[in-house]
């Protein structure tokens, strides 16, 4: 956000200016002359936290369903956030990819497969099913789904209505690493049914328990559902155990899961982390600063999200973007239920996660992640 | 490389054109007209192989130290390869800064930190000391020295010559991500001591021995000097074992080490890999694709780059650009020595490497660390 | 099982008899004359293969109830299988005890806790529950409970009715390395809620969610209640999975899972691994030697373990115990449920895990893993 | 040490008389006469704090030279520490195997391999060389060698003097876990070569760098020679360093360093800990009790080892037996160099190491590595 003027360290000198036509053309460029742009005192996001109101993009993405029609080339009638601060690129933050997806009635989407990591949250319908490796999962309100990177992946919706869901990527990280691989398969559906769970779930989704045939640690994990009664249940609990005097909330009347590879502990996918929020009505978060960035989606309930000291009032289906650093707080209404995914674990694996907690009328307490760093400043 | 034309899925609807009005209107973008660029079928990067050559950069480079001041604000006098294919960013690569450092006789170049991590590798010269943390390193041809992110930094010359190094750094991949955090530190040096060894390499430089007070394992290194010495025994070692007929090198003739982080066997630093090559003379390599980019430079010795086909005649100091999944593959005309350092600790960690071996004269292997992959198969 | 003599090198010289008491003054003692005792071809366990008929050992622990009080000092009316091969000692493998535990109505067993880990498994009867670290657990026909090492525990009955459940511990194995500490607690029972759902169920037992406010990876599991209705679903939808085609069995008509901490997807305790199987009626197990010994109790039906070839017929509730390396086949002459813990999360911390699996009627397949061996011979 | 009557909660039932008689013959076994023996309130080992003697052992060990032959069957020319608690067994612990290896000249013991770890420390001679794997690795003064689990070794002196040497192995603790595998080799040396190098140390013994071709992370370290160089100079290292100001030494006055997989950072071997110390004259150690049992051996200087208050002079060659939870301060008359081995890495695998120190003059802390424990209490 900070704009920087290109520092010139010497304005009017002939033999600079040539030193530096000759750094151009033999393909140099000095540092020197722009160290503030390349290397921030903190984190200065091109992209800008924005909120798409889901009562406007709605209308607009359904006009899709009857415009556009889905199969190979297009692949998908997804349609996806651009941050206002992008340049125009369909990119909801700098890593992250956040898209509404419509699938008519009885329409079919063909399979493919790519490096890039996907997952579908739902807001509301049902009658899709997404198969996964060759294995159909049905989608519900409030269920989380996972495309891990290069499995195979169709859809079919078997209602007699359209559906429309969120599918979160990790495409425009991919892209700017050049990191990609696509791989179209058959254009027809390779399995029709309509299972209540899929093999996934009735392998993996038993607390605690791991088949022992099962012996590998995948890096993505092995169950690619995460069902809204599950979620619902966890939720609650923890609110419950505050209210008895237990641990279990994230902070006073903020409850909070992230869905993470039964084989690991470890995040869901390895270049996203997805978790679900629920703020008792009346509860009004600390304000944080995370290095990554964020896509939010309101669930259920209405609230206010405060960003760098910005308030905008949210209701169902809204979509918040929060840039890397940016201020966050969020107070809630009413009851408030929150969906949202991150880039955490890239920061996570490369040791630069650092995250900023002001707690309201209190001070300021920095919670690094980089733990290594201390580790180091004993270690010589 | 591959050029594609955004799809139109309906070329003349006026009610298409107008939904993707809207669409613009809303901040929404449509995959579907873009999804190939979005997501190629192979990595497709905008980065250009390149050659940068000693003989030409290193004239430039002196003259900027007779014309630019090293001081806060420009902070370090380093000339960035600035790859041909990326609009004029100072970046070798999407993800990594490989740049120029001059420092003139008696310089110093002030005290900062910041979250990007950074390297420098020597290929000629010496009497310059950096100071990591408080402690001051040598730097001498053929070593190679860390600065971990967040890791305080300073640098003295104590030599009547002018030194002149090799930069890495994960600038580009920092920035994109929106993660830095930079801080000045003190004006002044703070130790002008000159030892021989750091005191990081007094605690840390003893093969397989680790300080028992020491026991915290620090996710970047905590040996921060790789000296000429050892690199070159052990790629000499690689060798020998070779003509005994034993293992070691990573394919005939080709003998190869990484710095690593002794106290976990990791790559030393969280973001780069880096590398030491020897090849013997005569020695060609298998043509190799890996996902991720890399620059490269010419420690001692002559040889040819063929990238993607086209063969670039190399001698002492020339760097070279790699970007990701681009072919290949290198042949020596004398005993070779080859400086490299790539991302793909990062592409390991987001579980995306991918390396495609073609042996002279042979078959094609696809060699992937994606192994999650192989096991969610398996466990579906 | 093996009987091997002492060596003697040499008979007759007085001059080695000599040598031989002057050893023993200095506390010293020869190898050559007991290498294969000390280091046997294969594991030669003094623990025998046994059973322990529910029948016969269940009048016997109820007469306990009325003779032995529960309090202070004997600490818990539990008594042990003595394996008949180690001597009287109330083990039932050299690592593992087994014991059952008798709780009568109203009844209440104070509080401690002690280095060695522990669990309880319920063959029948309900009314117990367990305070771990202050959280009462039910206890209930299926479910395994855990207390981990150094958790405070508690028992109280609030039923009419007596409850016997079988106790696992890694007590022997404790005891043998002089690792266990052991505290008191007090006297009155900290907690005397009967709640249907454990706060530690609540908090994690829901599939692939994490709380987002736990953020450490606690060696041992935080759940610490494993529930019959989970396991019977996972058990019965490998069964399912199986008709159907797809993987998730051990082998045909072999179903299994083992209890794990959620956090890392490792064993749910550090020093014990605790399973459930199911085999379909008519199933007969591959025969397998695994180095590491375990206790079975057979949950329902009937069936035949065949132990070294001896055959023994089994019912509900029977325990039997295999030694390390003894051969194991089962056949279930009903569909048969079989709990069963050992002590493999030793052998593989130490790299000491190997299996033998001989299929029905086919060949001998080493299934290792003692994986690192293989990578240090491609490494030499 | 502490002695305890078993507990008899009825004195004089018959009844309860009965029920014993029963137990017994059913092969079951009360705890509750047995519960402090069986888990005692600390740590309460058989095994007893010892001194052997250099100067009185060394001469009974050679004269097994002349009267004792080397070959298969006995395999090798060992004599064990036979603690004086463990009921002549010959055990320095409950875990680890300490003896005294005697080759004469020209003599050579024949390849074996078991999954028993094993390395061999020499006090003093050379001349030997144990054949790794196929690779012969030269032992002197001061080296630390290893042989992993399932390594092929054998060795042969190649000298005109015999060699002595301490071999360390966890004999005791694979025996009582039943998890042994022992297999003969060929009768005839495999290599007779004698290269001042081993190929291990060739690939390895690079501070810092790691083969590229080298990717398993062996559980055991392929790094199997630990030269007394190395090892001298990491120790001056340390207490200059501690002269100048800066960390390193574990307290004052007191250096120190373990043995590491370089692949991993973690211990050489999977089962046992390796360490050398060096004390200035003059320096007194903390006192501290572990969990885990040790094996110590005076490398050169003369000292003062304190095991629960009892003080031993010991001096050059002299070994020390420190049970688990005993007391042990170390102080130094002269430079005093120490080798050590202990079981830490069974201790931490499970869990269960734990660690009380005592500040000369001063407070006691508990420092304990049972870190989970934490954890779990927080997550509860």
């Amino acid at each position: 956000m900070e704009a920087v003027a290109p520092l010139r360290m010497t304005d009017s000198d002939p033999e600079v200016d040539r030193l530096y036509e000759d750094f151009a053309a033999l393909g140099l460029s000095p540092l020197w002359t722009q160290t503030r742009n390349l290397m921030p005192l903190t984190p200065s996001p091109s992209a800008r936290p924005h909120v798409w109101r889901w009562a406007e993009v709605l209308p607009a993405i359904t006009r899709s369903g009857a415009l556009v029609p889905v199969g190979r080339g297009g692949e998908r009638r997804a349609t996806a956030l651009a941050n206002p601060g992008l340049d125009g690129r369909p990119y909801a933050t700098p890593t992250l990819w956040a898209a509404l997806q419509f699938l008519g009635p009885l329409e079919v989407a063909p399979a493919h497969r790519h490096s890039q990591g996907a997952f579908r949250f739902v807001l509301e319908g049902e009658g899709v099913w997404t198969v996964v490796d060759g294995d159909p999962v049905a989608m519900r309100r409030g269920d989380l789904l996972l495309t891990p990177g290069m499995a195979w992946h169709e859809h079919q919706n078997v209602a007699p209505d359209p559906m429309v869901w969120l599918d979160g990527l990790d495409v425009p990280l991919v892209q700017q690493i050049d990191g990609g691989f696509f791989e179209p398969g058959p254009d027809e559906l390779t399995d029709r049914s309509t299972p209540t769970f899929s093999r996934s779930e009735r392998l993996w989704a038993h607390p605690g328990l791991r088949p022992i045939a099962m012996t590998s640690d995948p890096r993505n994990s092995p169950l690619v559902a995460y069902r809204w009664a599950d979620s619902d249940a966890a939720l609650t609990a923890q609110l419950e155990l505050e209210a008895e005097g237990y641990p279990g909330v994230i902070e006073a009347g903020h409850a909070g899961i992230k869905m993470v590879n039964p084989t690991t502990g470890r995040d869901a996918l390895t270049t996203m982390r997805t978790e679900l929020h629920r703020l008792r009505a009346g509860t009004k978060t600390a304000t944080r600063r995370d290095v990554g960035s964020s896509v939010w989606q309101v669930f259920d309930g209405e609230g206010t999200f405060t960003l760098e000291g910005s308030e905008i009032t949210v209701g169902r289906g809204d979509l918040v973007v929060v840039p890397s650093w940016c201020a966050l707080a969020v107070s809630a209404a009413t009851t408030l239920d929150l969906f949202s995914f991150n880039d955490a674990p890239l920061f996570e694996a490369l040791n630069l996660a650092r995250t900023l907690v002001t707690e309201p009328g209190s001070a300021t307490a920095l919670i690094s992640t980089m733990d290594a760093r201390r580790a180091e400043e004993e270690n010589r």
